[in-house]
């Protein structure tokens, strides 16, 4: 067992729709997150630009002593490849987990991918759900006004201006007939009333946070790390812009208040 | 007079817009542009991270030998206040031209004012506007998600989209009366029928990129140091993130195609 803290970065504050579930998972497990305010969204940057980042999240992270690494962000998993070699403890990004749950929930074998440009760009969902069942259709659609929608309030599965938005990206793939959507990107959980409402209840919707929570689950219990003491663990945060935003924001992530320190660092100076 | 170039500088690609204004404006000139297409948005940023910001994208500019410098930027031009007396040549923003035509355009006193939460936040635009009349009503509302729209291509006048969120966005000063806006977001301008079509043709927009142009054109005449070569100018132009997706994007906001020569640069190592 460890007693270290589990590491969890994002571009912004959209990961901690994930470390919500981590904490329903593995309520024991400490959790250091930090949230690259500073330089969000990582959704339309170039490949280069987004691992270099992520790099410099990581190794933040390292620096504070953490067991393991969770990238819980659909842009950085499914760009910054090569970042689980460049580390030197157990790391996962969303997308394997979020891919097998989702080959596996499909039953009619056509599912839909939405996320980021940069996610959808790189088809890194479809790719690890077909090397599971190669017989299986994805249909992908970017969906960049999701993520500015719930950053701007607009969430409301009542709200016209959602339903109008939810249903130019996803028209498409509802007249596809798709029977599984895997939410590519942390922030669109916010808004899956409204998506559910739109595609009907017969199409599960896959939620990238709580598979890949579930799968880090997996990962240090493997790895014989999980936390075994017998109390609840705590949160720290960690943020590149100002801490002062970061409460109001992080409330509307997490559904619920805060509890844990917040602090300043400045990401741009992390050596690598 | 002066052949060198005039830098421009903005927080992505919005302030080509002001560039398209100043070619029109002063042909002749040369004009260097640096977009921060890594570090976009900054419209949601602390004012501590954008004043930091802005002094690398002035450092940047002051590197290349400009004659002046323009922040073509309302979230910069309102919110990194101090960087006026850190440069050593003409510099001048957005806030001061645009607050300076609006006041003047009012017939009824009651001008509005949009842009992004840090712009709005700031109260800049008001405070300009009451300094040269304070009889002057001044209604102002943060526009986040415009800036998403224009980005995620949702710009046509006709979509639904479009109309619901300016609706959403403007119906308060509507009802209010107002019989100016000034478009405090270099974005703006390219939703500005729509928004004119809701608020109907008695109502002046103010388009800060324009009437930045034009106070920069006097600013370089008082100093003397206008182009006087009888030949066009050329832009220069560059990134932080990759070059790649520059030029369609460019075009937008330029609605030309661009000319120039395109460079991709590390903003994160300027010294200050």
């Amino acid at each position: 067992m460890s007693e270290k803290a589990i590491g969890v970065f994002d571009s912004g504050l959209g990961g901690l729709t994930a470390v919500k579930e981590l904490i329903k998972v593995l309520p024991q497990e400490n959790i250091i997150y930090f949230g690259d305010t500073a330089r969000v969204p990582y959704g339309n940057r170039s490949r280069e630009t987004i691992s270099k980042y992520a790099e410099q999240d990581a190794g933040f992270l390292l620096s504070k002593g953490v067991k393991m690494i969770i990238a819980a962000c659909g842009t950085v998993s499914s760009n910054a490849v090569g970042l689980a070699d460049t580390l030197t403890v157990p790391f996962t990004g969303v997308i394997v987990p979020t891919a097998a749950a989702a080959a596996n929930a499909t039953r009619n074998g056509k599912i839909g991918v939405i996320g980021t440009s940069a996610t959808v760009n790189s088809g890194a969902y479809k790719k690890e759900i077909l090397l599971r069942n190669d017989k299986i259709k994805v249909y992908q659609q970017d969906c960049p006004l999701f993520v500015s929608l719930v950053e701007s309030g607009f969430i409301s599965e009542n709200d016209d201006i959602v339903k109008l938005v939810v249903e130019r990206y996803l028209s498409a793939m509802k007249k596809e007939g798709i029977d599984t959507l895997i939410l590519g990107c942390t922030h669109f959980p916010i808004i899956s009333k409204a998506i559910s409402n739109y595609l009907g209840k017969d199409v599960t919707l896959i939620d990238s946070g709580r598979e890949t929570a579930l799968y880090a689950a997996n990962l240090l219990g493997n790895n014989h790390i999980l936390n075994t003491a017998n109390k609840m663990g705590t949160c720290r945060y960690y943020v590149s812009d100002t801490v002062e935003s970061f409460r109001n924001t992080a409330e509307i992530f997490l559904d619920k208040s805060v509890e844990g320190e917040v602090s300043h660092i400045s990401i741009e100076q992390v050596e690598l």
